[in-house]
């Protein structure tokens, strides 16, 4: 297996966790995990999303929180702050709140587009290309992303074209980071090394990044195959939070400290800090009062193991 | 990714996630769940072990369940059903109860094997190798594995040469189905795409097979490195049960369920039928009584999807 350099990780717990999550978390209880995260060698971590108030009261903050931790002097080595913007107001609001990496993007079904962003893939995408072009002429990287690349609840499979020809779209107005996101938890790891094979064939100057759902027992094999198909950014959340934990479906994201510890034990990123994120993990899952998906937070990284002749 | 050709499946569950719950399973549960999982298309499933039954009182019910699973007529088109011996007078009990296919190994631990056997693992391989000629001899297909492959709990890392030592001595006597088996969960991806590629170049007449537990989050990463390396063979458990639910460290087996769905994803082993594993797999986990770590049972398979018109 083939391991990339320079492996990216993006926490997206404080945004894709916890918009599903019931309870809000008060500001301060937020700030202190985004400030562990981004201070534990994560390389980007997502804050949160500047979508209307009423629409995500778990998300309402997000403005006062880049204030807030953007304010409290940044550490010499911290994650960039990422922000998820979903229209033009929002993207003013992040431009104004400093949001130092900005996440935008286009579902790649139409049902879900509708439904999502008011509009369907092909005017979604003009609109959200525009948006990256004024944020990349404010100075901040952008990446885009397809959502529902790998299928969708609504409509099912989606061809593999019509992702593509968004990327296409994408990269011929200079927006090379492209994230594609499994929403729906859809992808398995033979389709995952397909698509990717066939995003970074349309230009060598391709970021490309992953987001998997667990949903159905292979968001970590997912994330695998992606990895030996050229990905280098990772999109993860903190004890696996994620998906809506009131329905039959447990579809959260890939646990980040589950894939921190396996890239360690190939010798990866060890400049991560895997006990920080682990206890920021334990943390999170105490706040909410249940068990989280996260393997590692619970079993501790695997024992070093005592010599043949110690043990009992 | 390409995949092997001949893709089997071994389900271990009425052996390797019995042994460790507390709940002794009445014979009569036992048996229907073997008759469904080897009605389902698996190819073999894994009835018991013949170890004492005051060791392991789960397992008291191997040579019975046998006698019964063989007497009621075999279907014409069921599983194998194997049986794992531990001993010289664990295969005699197993040639007598009519085992179809045959399973034993070694740990390539050396603390490991003495516990588990009560030799260290030069003498274990004399042993089971003698053992599995004798099998072979009574016209019995064998499967003989190394365990701890990937690590031990006691030791830590296992150096490969020691697994690939064992593995030539197999080979050498004939022995060519060899399992690796990942008694502590240790294994990543990278490392199964080694070991298999090494264990694959000692000999083109090996057929290998892989035991994965989840103890660490990449169980089923591992399954998918081991599918891309060339493993024809995977040993999973319904529900994914397995490992000991009365410690902090969560180690169930792969789900079968969750493994089966992800090839039909694929358009692999269609021929098994996948709702009859999940209806299985949700009556193990009613019948204990607790959520178990398999995914598909509790969402069901993707949905196919309605056309982009036809949704709300």
């Amino acid at each position: 297996m083939q391991l990339p350099a320079g492996i990216r990780l993006h926490e997206v717990g404080p945004r894709d966790g916890l918009q599903v999550e019931k309870t809000v978390v008060p500001t301060e209880i937020k700030a202190a995990w985004i400030s562990r995260a981004a201070g534990s060698g994560l390389d980007i971590v997502q804050v949160g999303s500047f979508v209307h108030p009423e629409k995500v009261p778990q998300m309402a903050d997000t403005d006062a929180l880049f204030r807030r931790l953007l304010a409290s002097g940044a550490p010499t080595k911290r994650a960039l702050l990422s922000g998820l913007v979903l229209n033009e107001k929002g993207l003013e609001r992040g431009l104004d709140a400093g949001v130092e990496y900005f996440c935008m993007g286009v579902s790649a079904s139409e049902t879900h587009s509708r439904k999502n962003a008011g509009m369907g893939t092909s005017e979604a995408t003009r609109r959200i290309v525009a948006m990256a072009r004024q944020a990349l002429a404010a100075q901040r990287p952008v990446q885009v992303a397809v959502q529902s690349a790998f299928g969708c609840g609504y409509e099912g499979p989606i061809p593999e074209a019509r992702v593509l020809d968004i990327c296409r779209t994408y990269v011929d107005a200079g927006l090379t980071r492209i994230s594609l996101a499994d929403t729906a938890g859809h992808a398995h790891p033979e389709q995952v090394a397909r698509l990717y094979a066939a995003l970074l064939s349309l230009s060598p100057r391709i970021e490309a990044a992953c987001h998997f759902h667990d949903t159905y027992g292979v968001g970590m094999a997912n994330v695998f195959a992606a990895l030996a198909a050229g990905v280098t950014s990772f999109e993860t959340s903190f004890a696996g939070l994620g998906g809506c934990p009131f329905t039959k479906v447990a579809a959260g994201n890939v646990a980040t400290e589950d894939f921190v510890h396996a890239l360690h034990r190939m010798d990866v990123r060890t400049d991560i800090d895997l006990q920080a994120l682990i206890s920021l993990a334990r943390d999170v899952a105490a706040f909410f009062g249940r068990e989280m998906p996260g393997r590692v937070y619970k079993t501790g990284p695997v024992p070093a193991g005592l010599p043949a002749e110690a043990t009992p």
